[in-house]
């Protein structure tokens, strides 16, 4: 095979994985509305509003494909893929609140349509409900247990990152450990569970959970590492929500951070906090951070994060499952938004 | 024993069963020091704020008793009791923001002194904290799926019925069927809750189990509608907040709705919503909803939930938990706060 047909062959297999997130994607969707259109009040409709948007679903499908890499059926967790996207849906709820955002996935967000209270409880409402699910799941006591006990224990892990990413806001001397730190609880937290979930609910041994634990929260870091990469290098059509977010409210990534200690410190420490950022400024600013190697930096800084998740289901048996685990971790790094 | 004896035995009942109760929230507040004490940030000091404030512990009082009437050590569910009493924490913390009150247990809200975004996240923090709680419960796997699976569908329905009284504040036709049913969302759940938890995890039979839940529900009722009587019939020393909150933020108590249908309502109608009311208004709306048989009628209704309280555990063997479930559920409605 010459590059070119490599090429084309990794274009075809990266379509196959979208489409293999969609399916799982659509089976999630089904129980989440089951969970949340129970009745028509506003406040059913305000839980609904944002796991009705989609988002990317990369968290149930790690849920499925953890599963699946034990032996398990990922229709059978398909509950549980939910209530871990749900959650995940929930501290978005009231991290848009905290953060006083007005956009997300392109609409606005809960308490911009239905007010700050009304959304405090309707993320108190989605988080319940994500405990009733995955208890519920069709699965002996023991592994009910222990995947509920996970995805509370990712709960507070996500409520500390997310303190400190707030009280960041107000620092100067946040540094590349306090962010990794941060992201960890923030957001590798919940990916960690999310393949644990998998693992416990399939039915596999301790080392197993132990292992995809492990790619998950690499994964989950590579993830919000890129993430916070994109959210200032995409334009806000593919983001759906304003570029130089982050910068305007002061929140401190890995970009942010690097560079602060590079030439582009000056510039950085001008528009950091200001209410709007000039478009012009944003393409000023990165190519500055482009030119110094702070972008690269960062982006090696998640790759590395990739491969370690590659070497934690390195010796499970060759499967699908397993290749869709690989490309999974690929993507992380790859996506558009 | 003539009267005056009896009535100095209830009063010894009364002292013994308040001793009872701080025996046990004694345990309660050692296990909730030991969960949010665990470093020194804002949002653990923000958590165990309101916990550390003490409160009534009425609901792990009655997961202690319920799993003793089973035949269980109180002991050994003070972990799950101590689970319950902060999840109802974190309801209040959440609760205070959405009803912008400033006091609570007579100290600043969590929100007045950490600001909303910490005072949501907190809240967050305390919920998934209850739930890895009541799952590390030292039971079999079964008891301690099925008393987190009671403990979130309480949440589920505490959020509705926080729902529904944020909503009734704007409507003018709330009825007492209304009111009903958003206090037992409100509150009944927790209680009934709380009943269910000790008596599964106690190892209780079903039937023990609803039962208790029954018993637990309907003393809820009692306790909140006489919790409405006691805000407006306070002192604000005795309440720990300002008297005629609910009538400043416009609550659709059971006394306002039955006032409203009295001549009391003009009196009603021109103080509902106001910023403050005087206290020569207090008394006056207080004189006339005594003369017309509104209190009196709100506390027969109390009465009435407590009956069938005490029946729901009347078939119980004579045990000294079921005497202090009977007085328990008369405290529910003859306490001062």
């Amino acid at each position: 095979m010459d590059r070119a047909e490599q090429g084309k062959g990794r274009y075809k297999v990266k379509k196959m994985l979208v489409e293999e997130i969609n399916r799982v994607a659509a089976d999630v969707s089904e129980v989440l509305r089951d969970s949340l259109m129970l009745d028509g009040s506003q406040l059913y409709k305000a839980a609904y509003h944002l796991p009705s948007q989609g988002g990317k679903r990369m968290r149930p499908f790690l849920v499925a494909k953890s599963c699946e890499l034990v032996g398990g059926a990922a229709k059978a967790v398909m509950p549980a893929a939910a209530a871990v996207e749900l959650l995940h849906n929930f501290t978005l709820v009231h991290d848009d609140i905290m953060d006083n955002d007005a956009l997300r996935r392109g609409v606005p967000t809960v308490h911009t349509v239905w007010g700050v209270p009304t959304a405090i409880l309707a993320g108190d409402l989605m988080f319940a409900k994500s405990f009733q699910i995955i208890l519920r799941t069709g699965v002996d006591d023991g592994r009910a247990r222990a995947a509920a006990d996970v995805l509370a224990t990712a709960t507070v892990a996500l409520s500390e990152g997310q303190h400190l990413d707030m009280s960041f806001e107000e620092r100067d001397d946040v540094r590349e450990e306090d962010y990794l730190d941060m992201i960890s609880g923030k957001t590798a937290a919940l990916f960690e569970a999310s393949a644990k979930i998998g693992a416990i609910l399939g039915g596999g041994s301790n080392e197993a959970i132990v292992k995809l634990g492990e790619y998950g929260w690499n994964m989950g870091m590579a993830f919000q590492i890129y993430d916070d990469y994109l959210g200032l290098t995409s334009k806000e059509e593919v983001l759906g929500k304003a570029v130089g977010n982050d910068l305007c409210e002061g929140k401190k990534t890995l970009i942010i951070i690097r560079g602060m200690g590079s030439d582009a410190a000056p510039l950085l420490r001008a528009v950091m906090g200001k209410k709007s950022v000039p478009d012009e400024k944003i393409a000023t600013l990165l190519k500055q951070l482009q030119e110094n190697g702070t972008l690269d930096y960062v982006y090696s800084k998640a790759k590395s994060y990739v491969d370690v998740a590659l070497g934690s289901i390195s010796a499970f048996p060759e499967s699908a499952a397993r290749e869709s685990l690989y490309q999974l971790a690929g993507m992380a790094i790859s996506r558009s938004r």
